[in-house]
Formats: structure tokens, C-alpha cells, sequence
């Protein structure tokens, strides 16, 4: 963790419209972190902006579209000049959506590459280049298993998030040395989300025995990675709960 | 191999430009296959086209752009309805081309993954929708340690190239129960060719003592992989020089 | 992190002698944990069960040799028996001791096993069998680079590290659907020790910049692992300083 | 593949009891090596010698227990002394015995490192000190899936195996720069042998379809491989039949 005078610094969570992104953006707001989320539409992100606010943190929403290289700079520019230095950035954009590659289609192929993986890298890449100027700064990838391991029917999938992971090694490489600590955590399991709970019923039942991850337990590695000192980060941890085949 | 009684069996070698895609084209044309090969321009292809009917082999040269869904479709048609079955096909463009992580351009980190990994999907996925309808087939992918590792300045190449292999084991594991041999080849080190003599004269210097890979031996191995008989076959497979550092 | 009523709860840490082992066991003792620390000879634990004692926590050293299995047992009976539930385990014996193939002999390649792997599987395979008939536990091993990749000279050390991280892959699939929570460290990188400062001076030079591993930092990285809940429990993390090459 | 004049090349198989080992032997007598076989006991190896020299090829049994280093030291002196030099190594014995941790012998843990990666220590190493002083060689060894992943139940075979990996590695960086090609066969499936024919009969019956690995196509792998060029050497390959998961 990089320890600095001013009181201002922020927090940059880029896809907090889940719930990860969500108990990230709680977590270091709770820890005195200015907490700028951002999804595409800003409506939905109203609630989390309200509840960190609600407990006494600080906390603003920005409708902004990753994959766009303007509305990024413009984003990062925004943060910069009127709240304060992103001091951490998350990168919490996924698209699991599998499919036969035989059935696949060009279009869904890059959309999941745009959305997952090329959004990963305009956003970083905007917010390292502040963080390089300062000499200090943590940039956190949420990955996943399919980052590790191309299953079948997860070939677009797989594809974008081997790209996070090839991203994330090659900064660390690259930054490290300029102090900039950068992480990839791997996701391997369901996390406790409407989306699990509406659509797979039979694994969200696992919840009862703590068989699919709690999203703020998920948000507490992400402080405590932040939080490491410079001689002992951490590049990648894996997360996964106790029941979990892998 | 797959034994069929056709004798106008086509291997189609995207990627043709470099001295790797050259010789797996007359690797294969030796054998007996039609070599259908591509690049984006025609011109380029002819000397090759012209060496493998001088030494009494078949081949064919097509100005294609990989990137371009449209162009895949009508290239495979036409060699499908035209000139045979692809029983082989190589993926062989490659995109390498270090930046920092701070100097890379968005446009620049776009498009190798369009070159490099967006053609391989689209390229691959036209093929194997063709070699399911006959249940028989060979799809390697030409890969670098690039895509096992993200070294500092790689990010945009690397990220490609974990793309490659991502979308690799994804077929191999769906394909391959379908009778598709889906193999990746890691290339570590650098290649003989005109490239490397120019640029890379130092590098190039090695040769003397066999320390850069050559074509031909490389493109050795991929006919090697496609006669594996399919109880046992290779997925990935690892080819340097002897004195390279790993 | 496993909840009980009793506080007598132990952790025990294999190898205690050298600063990471030490920083460990004190890390838990802070939080309430009876440290019992073992190394080969008692003499030179005393120093850290006094400071643990001094800082207010307990702390009893075992001279044990954990290559012989009988001693192992009779450590393991003796602690659960007389001291408390052994809640968390750590194996910390490393052998990093480098030597060209050729010259290796076998007696120091089977030492270097021996203790660095074979002790390992016997004093967590001793723990484990404790954990189960509790439900719960944490068993942690102390890995490095070297079980993760053979360099050059490292046979003999690599080969011990691998089967280690073989060792807690094994037990964390099987173990873990049991509620027992196994992690491997992966340390890459010069610890501050009295070794590195008095053997590899330029090494120890680092230390003002951060350069080298501080063992309390270490240290804190197995407790955190401890104390994750079981809906995400992390395997494996790595830990480098921030100017580390890898 | 390194050239030479003398007639008398040999090719030393250390396991040759099996299926596997066999093949290889019968492969590279094929090509004109004398092939030197072993296993624990002599009466099992002489049909394996029996049917290469009814098909023209020279060969010789040894019973030789590569667990011991002055069997082993023994038995490579008689080859080089009696025969010719070894230009080929096989190292192909394995120890594939699965058991939960918790029931797992100290006994059985050991003598599976013995037998898989303590053998395959004092065996290779007593050969590459030939090599080097003729500066050239080829070492293979056979690997599994259990070398890359420690399965639940594998904790004994899996750090054997991933010990052979590591030490394979090792020695390919070592040795590689003086000519010494080491490589490593990652073996990913059921084998047709007797064993899987008696035990597994379900897993037997996948061979009408192809489904369990022909040793001769096995053998064909490593005659591959000892042939390859230096230019361009592959350290690892995996093998598995085409319906095999993985």
C-alpha cells in the first residue's frame, strides 16, 4: 500500500454493476478510499452509490462505456482533476457466456473480447499512466478459471480472459518496478449473485453450507492484496469455495 | 491421419507469407496435398505457389484477409467446392511487436489481436464447420511462449497469443471427440528468416551453430502431428533451439 | 477460519528455525494461537518461544526431526494431548542448496527430498488425520519458485518443491470438501535473514529499497490465508518484491 | 539426432518391463540401435530380446535395479564398455498407485518416489556424465498427467512425477547448451497392456474405438523425438487418445 498525504484518494472500480464490484467499491470506501464505480448506464448504479454513502463513505457513479478509448480518458481525466488520484483501480468486467465453437458467432466473439478483455486494457492502461507519474498505485484484475484453462465451449470466454491474465503478467513485469503493484485474482465458482440465484437455482443452493463466494469475502482479498507491502505483493491469488471441484 | 480414399485432399495454410507458413505448404505438398495458401496480397504468394509446382506438387495461392468474416466464408467455399476437402489447415499469422505498456495505442493493441487471434477464431471455426460434416481433420495453430507468458512489453502480442491458445484447447477439447486433431505449436526462438537476417543480424548470426529454428524442421513437426494416429494424439508441442535460454 | 469455544487452540510450525518460521509462529501467537515450533535441535528455539512469551503469547519448542516417522507421531500425540487441537499447521523446511546435475550426488539429492518432501507428507499427513476427526483445520506449506518451474542446477531443490506443491494440490482437493483449508506460498524472492545478509551481501543490499522479503510480511499472508472463510479460500499466492525479475 | 560413425549406437530403456518400454526398445532397434533393456528381473525381459532379434535387431536384457546407485553405475559401465555408447535414454518406469492421504503409507510414499523419480535421478544423471564428455545424446523421459497436477488420491505418484518433470527441466536447461536433447512425454491416458486389459476391462473396451493408447504409436513419439534436429528440439509433448477428457 502506498501511503501519501492527501486525503482525497480514490478508488476506481470499472464494472460495479455486479456484485463484486459493488462489495469492492464498499470495502475501500470503508477504509477511507473515494469510491468511483462505473457501469455503462448509471440509473442502476444509484443503490451502491447511495448505500456507501449511506454509511458514511464517499462514493460517485459514472455511466461510462469501457470499451470506448475517449469516454475512457475522459473518465480518467474527470476523476483526476476533480476528486482526487485513482490510488487503486479494479477491473471487474466479465462475459461468461458459452457457446459451441462450431455455433459461435464472429460478433459475439469480439463483443466478449471487446467487453472482457480489450475494455481491461484501455482502462488500465489510462489509469497506470497517472499512477506511473506518481510513483505509486495498485491495479487489480478480477480473472477467472477459464483465464487459466480454454474448457470446451468456452472458446470467446476463455479467449478474453487469457487475455486479462496475458495483460496483468506483462504489467506486472513492467510496472512493478515503478511501483505499481498489479494483481489478478482468479474467480473459480459461483459468487452469490441474482444471477446465480435466478438462473442456477440447484447451485445457489450450495450457499447453505457457504458453497458459492460471498462477494464480500471476495472484496476483502482485493483490500488485503491493495494493502500488501511493496516487498511482498502478491501477482495472483485464487479464490474458491471449500466444495468446489477443481 | 485420417485416411480417406480422395485424392485432392487440401491442406490450407493461412498465413502463408513467412518462410514458416511456406514450408509447411511444401511440407504437405510433398505428401500429396493440395496446398491452398493465403495472404492479403496475391502477389507475394506466387513464388511460393510457383516452387511447389516445380517440384511436381499442387498448390494454389489466395489473397485473403483473415479478419474478415466474409472473405473466410468465400475462401473456404471455394476451395471446398473447387478443388477438395480441407483435411489439414495451419494457422500462421503472427503479430510480434513489443511497446510499453504506457506507449501502447489502442488501434495497435486492436489490431494484433485481429490479426493474430480474431483470424484465428474466424479461420478455424469456418474449417472445422466443413472437417464435422466429414468427421476427420487436422487444425494446428502456430503459438509462441507469448502465449504461455506475458513479459513485460508483450501485453498487446501476448495477449493475442493467449487468445490462440485459449481458443485451442477449446476446440481441441470439443473437436476432438468429433475425430479434429486440434494441436498448438510453441515456437521459442527465433526463426530463419529474412526478417531476423535484416533486423536481427546478431540473432541471425547463431545459424552457424543451429541456434535459430529452421522452417524446415519446424514445418517437419506439424506433418508429424497430422499422422499422429488419433489414439494418440499431441496437443501442444514446444520446439526451440539448443542454446536457446527458458 | 475455523470458529471453537476452546482456547487452547495450536498452531504448529514445522521448521521454525529460520525467520520466516519464527515470524509465523509469533503472527499467530498475537492472535491467541499457542505456538509450538519445532526444529531439529531445541537449543535454538528458545530465543523465539521467549519472545513470543515475553509479548504476552505462548509458545513451546520441540526438537523433532520431522524425516522420522515415529517422532512425527509422537510430536503430534504430544501436542493434541497435553497442549490443545492443532488448528493450523505450517511446513516451513526448505533445502535450497544448488548444484550442477552432473556433480549432484545421490545422498545429498535424496537428503534434499527428504527433508524439504518427505517430511512434509509426514507431518501434515500426521495433522490432517487430527483435522478430520474435527471437521476443520488449516495446513499451509511454504513453496518457491523452484516447484513451480527446474532451473539450471536446481534439480535436487526443484524436485523436493514440486513434490510439495503436488503434496498440497492432492490434500487441498481431497481435504477440502472435509473443511480443511490447504494453501501453498510461493515465495520468490531473498528473505531478510541472517543467511542472505551474510552470504549474498549485494543481495541483502536491496533490503533499503525493499528489495528483500520481510518475514513478518510473510507472516501476515499466512494468517490471512488462515483466517479466510471457507466460501473463499485461496490455494496458492505468490509473493515477490516489487523489483523482483520474473 | 546427432550423427556418428561408429555402428554400435545403443539406446538404454530403464522400465522396459511394460507395454511402453518394449515399444521404444523395439523402435529403436528398428532403426539400427542396439537396444538395452531392463527391468528388476532378466527371465521377463527375455522375450522382449527374443522377439528384436528375431526381427534382425540387436539387444541385451539387464536385470538392474535402477534404485541403487551402484547397480546403476555398473550397469552404464558395462554398456559403454561392452556394447556402445548410450545415445539414447528412456527412462520408463512409474509407480501409478493411488490412495487417500489420510491411509497413505510412509512406506508407500517413499517407495513410489524410489521407484519413479529417485531412479529416474541416478539413472539419467549416470548417463548425461557419458554424454557430455562425447557431446551429444538424447534423454527422454515418461511423464503423466500426474506431473502436471496433484489429483485427489495422487499425492504419493503425483510428487514422483512431478519430481521427474522438475528434474527434466532441469537437466534440459543444463544440458541443452552441450547437445544433450532431454525431453519430457506427458502420457494422458489408459495404455494397451495386459494391466489395463485384467484391471480395467470397461476402459479396455475403449481400444475398438481407439480409445487407449497404442504403445508402438507411443514409441513412434520418442523415435520423433530423439530425431529432431537441434535446431529446433520440443522439451514436452502430451499424448492422449482423441476421446480421452482432460
Amino acid at each position: 500500500m502506498n501511503t501519501q498525504n492527501n486525503d482525497n484518494k480514490v478508488v476506481l472500480v470499472i464494472g460495479a454493476g455486479d456484485a463484486t464490484g459493488g462489495a469492492i467499491a464498499k470495502r475501500f470506501a470503508r477504509e477511507g478510499y473515494i469510491a468511483c464505480v462505473t457501469r455503462r448506464s448509471a440509473d442502476k448504479l444509484q443503490p451502491l452509490v447511495d448505500e456507501i454513502r449511506a454509511a458514511g463513505g464517499q462514493a460517485h457513479g459514472f455511466a461510462s462505456d469501457a470499451r470506448k478509448e475517449d469516454e475512457v480518458a475522459a473518465l480518467v481525466e474527470q476523476i483526476e482533476s476533480s476528486i482526487g488520484p485513482i490510488e487503486a483501480f479494479v477491473f471487474n468486467i466479465g462475459a461468461n457466456v458459452p457457446c459451441s465453437i462450431l455455433e459461435e458467432t464472429a460478433r459475439k466473439y469480439f463483443k466478449i473480447w471487446e467487453m472482457a478483455c480489450f475494455s481491461a486494457f484501455l482502462t488500465a492502461q489510462a489509469v497506470a499512466r497517472r499512477m506511473v507519474t506518481r510513483g505509486r498505485g495498485t491495479i487489480l484484475f478480477t480473472g477467472a478459471t477459464a483465464g487459466l484453462r480454454g474448457a470446451s465451449h468456452f472458446a470467446a470466454f476463455a479467449g478474453a480472459k487469457h487475455g486479462v491474465r496475458a495483460l496483468a503478467q506483462s504489467m506486472a513485469r513492467e510496472l512493478g518496478p515503478m511501483n505499481i503493484h498489479v494483481g489478478h485474482v482468479v474467480v473459480d465458482g459461483a459468487i452469490d449473485t441474482a444471477f446465480i440465484r435466478d438462473s442456477f437455482p440447484e447451485m445457489y443452493a450450495r450457499k447453505e453450507q457457504d458453497g458459492i463466494l460471498n462477494p464480500e469475502h471476495i472484496a476483502d482479498n482485493y483490500w488485503f492484496l491493495h494493502a500488501q507491502p511493496r516487498d511482498a505483493w502478491t501477482f495472483e491469488l485464487d479464490l474458491r469455495p471449500w466444495i468446489e471441484k477443481w
